[in-house]
This record gives C-alpha cells, structure tokens and sequence, in this order.
C-alpha cells in the first residue's frame, strides 16, 4: 500500500480524491499497489466530508510523514504551491500537479531538484486538462524533431469565440453567457487576455525544446478587442478566428513563440475544435501533424490526468521519469517584432478608392476581403508574409493617411 | 552506447534505420544513451545501402549477440516473425514492433514471455502509425474506466470513402486511385473487407480491457458492398459512411466489439476526419471523449512511432514496462446477433406505398430518408435500437412480402 497525499480541496482537488475513491480497484491494478490518501490538505473545513477524518491545515504533517511517497499539489498559484513543492521534492517524496502557473514559472528549478533527489517532478494534468498531450509529446514523439506546436488551450475563450462565430454574439455577451455557465471566472483577465493559454504554450514548449521558456517571453494578446466585424471577415476571407498559442523552431536555433488570436482556414484541423474543447496539434518532421482533441479542463477530466501520474508515480517509486528541461533565457526566443507572419487588418476611411491605393503603396500585394452589410467607410485587407516590425511601420505609414486602424490579427499558415 | 537490431528492410524497417541514422545524436539525448545499429536482417541483398555492412541474412546473428539488447521486429506476418519474437524475448532482449497482425494473433503469450524474462514488449507502431494511442490509453488514461474506443483505423478505406462522399466516384474507380497512389496494395482485401481495422481494434481492446480477445471474435464487414445510393442516403440523414472499429463495455462485463461502415453524424469528431487519415476516439468515464488523429500509416510515421518505443526500451533496459494483458476467450465478446443498434436499410420495390406500410408493420417506429434523384422503386429507412437478431428476422420478413433489400448498414450512437 502506498500513501499518498492531496494539497487543495477545490474542484480539481476534490476530483481527485473522488477518481482515487471510486477506482480504489481498477487504480490498485494498474499501479500493482493499492493507493491510499492519507491526508487532504486544505486551510478551510469540511466536517460534513466522507473523508473528514484525512483533513489538515498543517503542512509539515504531510512533509514529515515518511509513509507518503506522492503528493498531489492541486492547490494552483505559485505561492504557497512553490514553497511546499521544493520541500517535498527534497524530501523524496515524488509531486503531481496540475498548476500550470507554477511549472510555467519555476518548472526548470523544481525539475532540477527532482531530478537530483531522485523523485518525479509530473504534470500531464497542466495543459489540455484530460488530454493526454505531456506524456506523448516526450515520449511517443520522442524520435520526431517537433518543427511546431498550435493550440487551442484555452476552453473558455474558446466557448467565447464560438458564440461570436456561429451565434453572431457580442465578446461581451458570450463572456456573460460563459460567466454564467461556470466556464469563465468572475474576474476572466486569466483567460480572455490569454495569459492561461501562455502558460500552456510555454511548458509545452520548454519541454519540446529542453529549456525553460518562461510566460513572460511569450507575446501574448488575448481576444477582448475581437469584433463581430472581424469574425464576419474572417468567414469571408474562408475560416474563423481561434486563440492560438503556438511555437516554432526556426533555422537561427531559436523559437518564434506567441498567443493571440489568428485567422485559420476552414480547412485545418484546429478550426473545428469549438465550445470549451481544447486541440492541439504537433508537428513532427517524421510523424507529420498529429492532433489531439478533448475536454481541456473540468473537475474529472484533469483529475483523471493528476490520478494517472499518481499512478505513474507509484508504479516509478525507484527510477526517475524522463520529464526534464534545463533552465533558459531570453536568447531562446526570437523577438516578436523580428517574426514574420501575414496579417490582416480592418480600416476606417472616408475615402476607400484612396485608401485602396496607398494600402498598395504601402503594403505592396495585398488581398481585399469583402462582406456584406459592410458600412460605405470600412475596408480590410490580408498583407504577405513580413515581419511585425514592418508590419507596424507600415501601419503607422498608413494612419498619416488618415486611414484608422480598426483591428490586426494574425493569419495562421496551419 | 545501446546496440540494437531491425528485422526487415521494407518500408517500415528502412524508415527506421533512416530515422535512427538522421536524429542519432537527438536520439542519444532523449535515451541518454547512444544507439547503434549492428545489424539489419533481410532475405534481399542491399548492396548499394550505406548500411551494407550491417546486413545479414542470418537471424541467429542477432540472437546470438548479447551485445543486441533491443531489436524492432518490422517484417509483419506471423511467420517467421512470432518465431523469431519469442525467441529474443526468452533471451532476454527487448523486441519493438509495428506488426500488428503478431501482435493481434500471439501478444498475450509474447506479453507473457517477455513479463516472466523481465523485458519489454512494445508495439505503439502497431496501431494509428504514427499517432500516439497504445502509451495514452495504458498510462495518460490509466485513472478512466474507458467505456468506449471508436476509431477510423484504416487509412486507405478511409481515402476510398472519402472519394466516394465528396467526389462521387465509385467504389471500384476509388480503389484504382487508391492502388495508384500507392496507398492501396494490388490485393487490397486486407483493408477493404476490414481486416487490418479487426486487428488494430482487437489490440486496443486487448490493451483497454486487460484480456486478449483475437481477432476471430471480432464481427468484420469491410466496405466493398457500400454504394454511392448508401452515401447519398447518409448525407439526406445527417452524416457519411466511415468504417469504424469499435469496441464497448457492457453491463454485463462481456464487450461490443466489432468492424463495419456506420452512419455517423456530420457533428461527430470522426465524421471530418477524411483521406488517408486515422482519428481514434476514447471514451472515459472521467475524461470524456479525447481524440487522437494523425497520419496513420507511411514510412516515416509508423517508424518514428517503432524508434520512440526503441528510446523506450533503452530507458528502460533494467525495468519492465506497462505494457501487459492476459489470455482470453470467446466468453468475453458479445456474440454479434445480440448486439444492439439502429440500422439503415435500403430496399427495392415494386409498390412503395406497400413496402412503408410493411415495413412500419414489422420494424415498428421507422424514420424514412429521402434523396433527390432516387430511382422510382427505391426506399430507404432507419430503424430505432434492436438487437441483430431481430433485424435479420424482420429482414426476413419483409424480403416475403417482394422487397429486396440492397443494403444494411449501423448506425452509430457516437
């Protein structure tokens, strides 16, 4: 029998006690050890739980407790998680986690000291909630060279942006909606200005490129300035706008890395991905595009994902797993200004023939898009490939026109 | 530095030597251990490879050097492979493989073999090429009960389907394309009557449910009596014609296994999944469904797939793997004339008004389809949930009172 330990009794936290429970035996088979929780950590009370007697406010009740061997840390925030995760690692016991803010901003440190105190440092449960993504990325695609990774990691935003594309609502009344349906938080900042999906993005791409990429290296727009008048664009232009968070290896050695909204074709395998699902696709140089689909987050979906590292965890008391990275600087990313991408941009003008003209000037070959019940005084147009430092040259260019420049989204090459 | 073998230089084993030999110092890195290889066994000579050093025609080479801990068995077919397989496995190296015909007929007694020799078995390559789907479903899924497995695991009935659903080719025209390209062999029977997909789906649910249940169990049609009237029927309904290996938990512990075409609904992750591509959907109870989609067959996929499973091993050369199911029986498959579902019949009459009548007097609540330019004497209709039996009884019926049915296809509740 082996004990384990579950810090945070929220949502996630309780699923897991919940997966751990009800599949005592098939769980028990699989590790070839029964699992037992001895403590679930929380500073709040809960006397009406089946498990009340396993409840502590103390933490050095698990720390110094010799017979727990893994640790669920389900509390999320990088504070106190950060404090707690380092001294269990040191103290040899093996952690699981499903807190991306944390791996995201100190994964290379904890890792390191997992590594050197021989326990498992695991977190499939971090990005995409119950897909499995962690695991195949380090080792069923391990003979690969991942050349890309685009992803919608992000349910809610995800849920927003289908709304506003197949429903024709406002940003803010699909935030509502979603608000409402216990998708998006009170305060949704973490999600609609991206920054979950940046978290994702740069562990998925610490662990493909084997260094720490931290979040705030990561150009990262969320989708609050997207307008129904974009969407209408992006249907005319043959696809729809999702919030990707995406990386690639490009030939100087470094990573174009970034989240923000994008143009993808109807035809790409991202672009039916709707609702709060998650996809994610990776691309292998020998493998080619595999993607994975599924619920991104939810109480049993990531808890399952936590429960399976416990699993793994036990069944790997005595060898260390294969997830490592070292740390990592700014000189792995390449500057979002030197990046080169199309883009597409939505104007105002009171003089559309003129405009059209020095948009050529200034942009060289561009395509227009049309749509209809487009007001007299509005364009859009989708550029070549540049780079965002021209990009943003070229617009300033274009407002002492007197052109104002209403929107600019990326448009994906998947 | 590792040494391994690979059996046979088709296209999968070349793809391995190319994919070893183009990432070795990638590969080092990941299985933090050089690996080399030292032989590569084919009947046919190789004298312009620049591997011709390493060939031999003798497999006791590789058996008889214990400097060879892991070798990739790529040859396919039972024989000599089954042979060779328990031979290496009884001497204690690792053995890899993509032959999922071995690994369907003989994998309980190989799994056994190499548990009680204290090596690993792996066969990722096996199903879905280079998709992930053997390590997500025994280790990122461990903590689900998986309550269902429904995958297109065939890609080239999926081509030939595909062209039949958006071109309007025939079946026999389709085909032809298909073995021009390369993606169908010259007798194609292993693909289209559905015997590569029994395999795959035998495997998974060997793997999902802990007991070997062999392929014969599995109820197989393949698609060579789909017509483009049937395709044009599933499009009036709502979907297409995919054909689908699928496997279910039922109540009473025995599972719906099978291969056959469904009607799948146009909303239904599978029903975009097109071309040569493989898309496999996993049920869990706590997860959900989660898809897994990619390139399921080609060179480089499948052996990017064996090599990853090879960098296993080598990580692994101490400790066994997860990979393990035990032997079966027909008691654990749901004899096919129980099963349940829907079903769409497409039938040829004489006199329409009649054969409703009939058929509502036998199959009770029916839903009739209608398509545009569907010849005079022709009808089509879905049936509610009944067993198989029953359907084959009031087809019978109904074939007494003149109609001749022209086709019987499942509908699919995903």
């Amino acid at each position: 029998m082996v004990q384990v330990a579950v810090m945070g009794h929220g949502v996630v936290g309780s699923g897991v006690v919940e997966v751990l429970e009800n599949h005592r035996e098939s769980i028990a088979k699989r590790a070839k050890e029964e699992i037992n929780i001895k403590y679930i950590l929380d500073i709040r009370d809960f006397p009406d739980s089946p498990y009340a007697d396993k409840f502590t406010k103390s933490f050095d009740d698990i720390l110094n407790d010799e017979e727990v061997k893994v640790v669920a840390e389900v509390m999320g925030g990088v504070n106190p998680a950060y404090d707690f995760t380092k001294k269990l690692l040191l103290a040899g016991k093996s952690v699981v986690t499903s807190n991306k803010e944390l791996v995201a901003t100190k994964g290379a440190e904890l890792l390191q000291i997992a590594k050197d105190n021989n326990v498992n440092y695991l977190f499939e449960a971090s990005v995409g909630g119950g897909i499995p993504i962690i695991r195949p990325i380090s080792q069923c695609l391990a003979a690969n060279d991942v050349v890309e990774i685009a992803g919608i990691l992000n349910g809610t935003t995800n849920f927003i942006l289908t709304k506003m594309i197949k429903e024709n609502m406002s940003f803010e009344d699909a935030l509502k909606m979603a608000q409402q349906l216990g998708y998006a938080e009170r305060n949704p900042e973490a999600d609609v200005e991206g920054h979950d999906a940046c978290r994702k993005i740069a562990i998925l791409a610490s662990l493909t490129y084997g260094k720490h990429i931290y979040p705030e290296l990561v150009h990262t727009t969320g989708i609050s300035a997207i307008a129904l008048e974009d969407v209408a664009y992006a249907s005319a232009w043959g696809g729809v706008i999702k919030l990707i968070g995406q990386v690639k290896a490009l030939d100087d050695g470094t990573v174009d890395i970034c989240v923000e909204p994008m143009f993808i074709e109807r035809s790409s395998q991202l672009a039916g991905i709707d609702d709060v699902f998650n996809g994610i696709l990776v691309r292998g140089d020998a493998t080619g595009d595999v993607v994975f689909y599924g619920k991104g987050a939810g109480k049993l979906p990531t808890a399952s994902a936590v429960v399976a590292d416990i699993i793994d965890c036990v069944k790997h008391l005595k060898a260390r797993k294969y997830l490592y990275w070292a740390d990592g600087d700014a000189s792995l990313v390449k500057p979002y200004e030197e990046t080169s991408f199309a883009v597409y941009f939505r104007i105002e003008t009171n003089d559309k023939a003129a405009a059209e003209e020095n948009i050529s000037k200034i942009f060289g070959t561009v395509k227009f898009i049309a749509r209809s019940e487009a007001p007299e005084n509005e364009l859009a147009f989708v550029t070549d490939v540049m780079t965002v430092a021209d990009q943003l040259a070229k617009a300033e260019q274009l407002s002492k026109t007197g052109a104002v420049i209403k929107s600019k989204i990326r448009i994906s090459d998947l």
